[in-house]
């Protein structure tokens, strides 16, 4: 039998976000609520992180609520029905069940079933990770429309009297339609990992002590209920070695930063927005600098107000750039993503 | 200022499965083992199922010992280095930490840093999700070799003694570097979910009740106890519709597998192998039925030995079927996944 040759689908020359939406929620913590629970002052942490408030979603609204909030606004903003959406990436690392994925979930909702579905675990830069395989599936010809969503409720994974990340974290959701287009709309993606920091930003403990704490509950209730009581939590949450992350994000995430330009065939001057992840104010004024951005090009600030939203960030800042600056549609912005992995990724998109 | 025109990396015109590795873990589950939790027999199991003995890894053996033997192995049958992977996909929904990802994890073990790393959750679909995505990636110029895998610790997340799920499951991975090539390797993808039918297969409950139950056990121990020694398990497991999951993946999955020839220009007469997700053995039999195979065409069967291995199923039984029948090389399979979101992948590939 000889084997026949296999067809592929045609491939698009280029791609673009075809518009963006956004999720904040309604509750405001400021810094004063958060030195209730841990050492510290607004004087603090102002100065170290530029954070003066942070959204938090309350008890009733659920991840999915606010992926959905973000996807229906990027749908309308993006003038596609979701049942024109070929494909679901949601980006997030607090979706509360192992399987199903929350990108399933999503695509029933917003009417884009049968498009495929899946969760992407790439914490900080999983929304750049997400715009690197939304082009990838349109410019190969896999997908027409591709709906890409960062979300996290980082409030549900964290222990508000820990005092190395949790005065940081906010929750929100971002999304973005990627489509086909006429000119490039977004550029090499310049992404990628270390592992050997895996340790630097992560959980306190792993999910199978919980597994074992159960398992002995159902044999030995009394162990369990002293083992709930010694030790110092059941539940993990996220922890980081803040200084590592910090050295980490303003060398190296300058030099990826420039990668990213170079990749694209563009300089810092041809820029109209930088769209750092929004982790720390000083990292943000720190990779400007190194960037040598001219004034001219406007600097995502949303931290002050949003605090660190990981996946979400840089969706969510874009978004509010782009509402203030109307003048900034059609430019070119420089996104990167940076967090737990460690992971990065970086591109230059035309905004929508 | 008038904006330059973006850089785009040149695409590929084909990729393919450059090797394959697996990993099995050495414990044996037989059916008799089965039923000293469960409320069944050897001969009942092996009438509805197929399945004689699955494996599963002790608890010294972590889903990233599983990762690596697999990966280690199909970069070693590629002949590519891990320095020459420029990205590591893993599928799975069994990696106990909400972050980093397995895969950048792994992508440190093999020397592959600083290649980009995600983990994906696509349930059972995951590999044939990650094999879209890896195509796409190389199609598009994204990146030039890929690593996917698929892996589970499903004994993690099951509780022996419930009876929809527990008995089919077994633990397991599988990996596929995916390369160019010059001739088309990769067929079209035909994947896609039906989250209408999202709790058909899924956890017993949310890991925001175990959050909350970690929160009362601070305040109120006795509370917490109460909560212990009433709630049937505190530990999410998996549980599912058996019926309804049967039925959807011989009625739809039969149309997505004729699809997925159609896509690739071929029909079941080209096939060399068929390479469904190895669910229940009357799944594969059925499937086969009504594609109409040719009994030149040879079916994986791997789930008498293996159990369900969810995202490392095909992995597992493509391997598996090109180790006894090495006349398989250079043929055409068709390969479908399938399961909770619901979520299904499916595409014609050139073994390698
Ligand atoms: C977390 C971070 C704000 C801490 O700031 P820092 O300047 O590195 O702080 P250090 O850990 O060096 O500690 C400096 C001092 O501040 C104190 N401190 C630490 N955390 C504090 C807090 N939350 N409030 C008040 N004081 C604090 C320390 O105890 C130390 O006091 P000492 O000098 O008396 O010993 C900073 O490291 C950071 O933002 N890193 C990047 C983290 C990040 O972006 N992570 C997410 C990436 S996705
Ligand atoms: C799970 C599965 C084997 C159950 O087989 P089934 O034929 O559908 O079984 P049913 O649920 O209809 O139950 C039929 C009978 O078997 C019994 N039964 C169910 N599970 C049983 C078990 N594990 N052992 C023994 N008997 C069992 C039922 O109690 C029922 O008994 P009754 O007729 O006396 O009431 C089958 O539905 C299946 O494989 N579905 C697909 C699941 C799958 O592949 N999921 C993963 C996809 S990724």
């Amino acid at each position: 039998m000889s084997t026949p040759t296999l067809q592929q689908s045609p491939t698009r020359a280029h791609s673009r976000i075809l518009g963006l939406g956004a999720y904040r929620p309604d509750q405001i913590v400021t810094n004063d609520d958060v030195c209730q629970w841990i050492d510290s002052s607004d004087e603090w942490i102002r100065k170290r992180t530029g954070i003066i408030t942070r959204h938090r979603a309350d008890e009733h609204t659920s991840i999915l609520d606010m992926t959905l909030g973000a996807a229906e606004e990027a749908l309308r903003s993006a003038g596609v029905a979701g049942s024109d959406i070929d494909a679901v990436i949601v980006a997030t690392v607090t979706h509360p069940y192992a399987t199903p994925s929350l990108a399933a979930q999503l695509t029933d909702r917003i009417g884009a079933t049968p498009a495929p579905a899946y969760d992407v675990s790439a914490a900080c830069a999983g929304y750049c990770y997400g715009i690197a395989q939304a082009d990838a599936l349109v410019r190969s010809g896999a997908a027409e429309h591709v709906l890409v969503v960062g979300v996290e409720k980082l409030s549900d994974v964290i222990d508000n009297h820990e005092r190395t990340i949790s005065f940081l974290l906010g929750d929100g959701a971002g999304a973005a339609v990627v489509g086909p287009s006429d000119t490039p709309g977004i550029g090499p993606s310049i992404w990628g990992s270390d592992g050997s920091h895996w340790d630097t930003i992560g959980m306190t403990h792993s999910l199978l002590e919980v597994r074992d704490l159960s398992a002995t509950a159902q044999s030995d209730t009394e162990s369990a209920v002293t083992a709930l009581e010694t030790e110092a939590q059941l539940w993990p949450t996220l922890r980081q070695d803040g200084q590592t992350v910090y050295r980490w994000a303003v060398w190296e995430m300058a030099k990826v930063a420039r990668r990213a330009l170079d990749a694209a065939g563009i300089t810092a001057d041809d820029l109209a927005a930088f769209v750092p992840h929004q982790a720390n104010m000083r990292i943000i004024d720190e990779l400007a600098k190194q960037l040598k951005l001219p004034d001219t090009v406007a600097i995502a600030r949303d931290i002050a107000d949003a605090g660190n939203t990981s996946a979400a960030s840089i969706p969510l800042a874009t978004h509010r750039l782009l509402a203030e600056n109307p003048d900034l549609h059609g430019g070119l912005a420089l996104q990167i993503g940076f967090g737990a992995g460690l992971v990065f990724g970086a591109q230059v998109v035309v905004l929508p």
